[in-house]
């Protein structure tokens, strides 16, 4: 039987269920009804969303936790190993370079990328700082398609290009501005900011 | 008439909006049918969310997109100027500490601490760096109840409980642990590796 196709609604649904059932659930067993409530998310769509990428749960039951956990890990790739790269050695991109929660969710920073001739070949976490002339070499030669981009909003543009012309196919960007991609690249923005101010709205709601 | 109470579902996509409409949205009016489909949502969710906040959107027309932000902006507090303060200040913690985006939003980060001995009263873009010890005095001298943790997992707990002795109500955690609070305290938990993970899925999927 075909599979009916994922959305990208769904799709990016699946590390919020992910996340929460891992952190958060802690019985044998848990219901779209619990999810939904626990996410503020609709319990029909919660449903659908699941059984998308699962068996369907059992009435008044619901799903396998552990199962479940194990089919959205499967359905998100997290057992894949998926290379990326940084461009900007900042602290902000030191950071990242320095984090090591990417493994579990089958990403590996392989080393990052910076004009600053004072980082060059610098080592952070056992992980290299090469000149942004090695980038496009580098990603060819590493099959590299992600790339994390934390450097200024003013020279994010032409990093991002350079990210394009070396094959880089989605960028996860954290200068505070939009940029210019071909059709085929995705661009993830992060806001930092917003979500402090979520939190912030939150607080004062009391919810 | 007495407004209708926001639920959490609803604030937690206003900033989501606020972001899209911000950084995509350049047409005079903005139809929550575009918001809808830019965003994946619901259209009737987006509608019922919007319609708290600000007026009705016309029909065929939608809302005033300026008029819209300023509203949203009004509804997330973002021209108030709430402090906050950062408890780690390793690579993340001043990267956040750098960071001039919050300001945008109406939060400020004041200072950070750090229990190193040698960061102690060490300036980094034009912010102290304070010891542990001076963390209850200073919170409550400046009436600070947003934390932000950057600490490793392992003091995550206990930097939590101290934050929460000092009058701290929101945490934003970057520790990948959960942490434990009274029920007046809120975490909003931050997974970067989640973020990155989302992105690789749309770029496998060519959404």
């Amino acid at each position: 039987m075909k599979q009916p196709a994922i959305t990208k609604a769904t799709l990016g649904r699946l590390p919020i269920y992910l996340q929460y059932i891992k952190s958060s659930v802690q019985s044998e067993t848990v219901s779209a009804t619990t999810i939904s409530k626990a996410l503020g998310l609709g319990e029909v769509q919660v449903r659908k969303d699941l059984n998308l990428i699962c068996e369907e749960g059992k009435p008044k039951i619901g799903y396998q936790t552990e199962r479940l956990v194990s089919d959205l890990e499967k359905a998100l790739g997290v057992h894949n190993k998926v290379p990326a790269v940084i461009v900007g050695a900042g602290k902000l991109g030191l950071a990242l370079q320095g984090y090591d929660g990417f493994l579990e969710y089958g990403l590996e920073i392989l080393a990052s990328f910076d004009s600053d001739s004072e980082k060059r070949n610098m080592q952070y976490s056992g992980k290299t700082i090469f000149p942004m002339e090695q980038f496009t070499h580098y990603c060819q030669m590493h099959d590299v398609h992600i790339g994390i981009l934390t450097v200024p909003a003013a020279s994010a543009q032409s990093v991002c290009d350079k990210m394009v012309q070396s094959g880089i196919t989605a960028i996860w960007n954290f200068a505070p501005c939009t940029l210019k991609v071909p059709e085929n690249v995705i661009v993830q923005q992060e806001n930092l900011a917003l979500s402090l101010a979520h939190l912030n709205l939150l607080a004062n709601h009391k919810l």
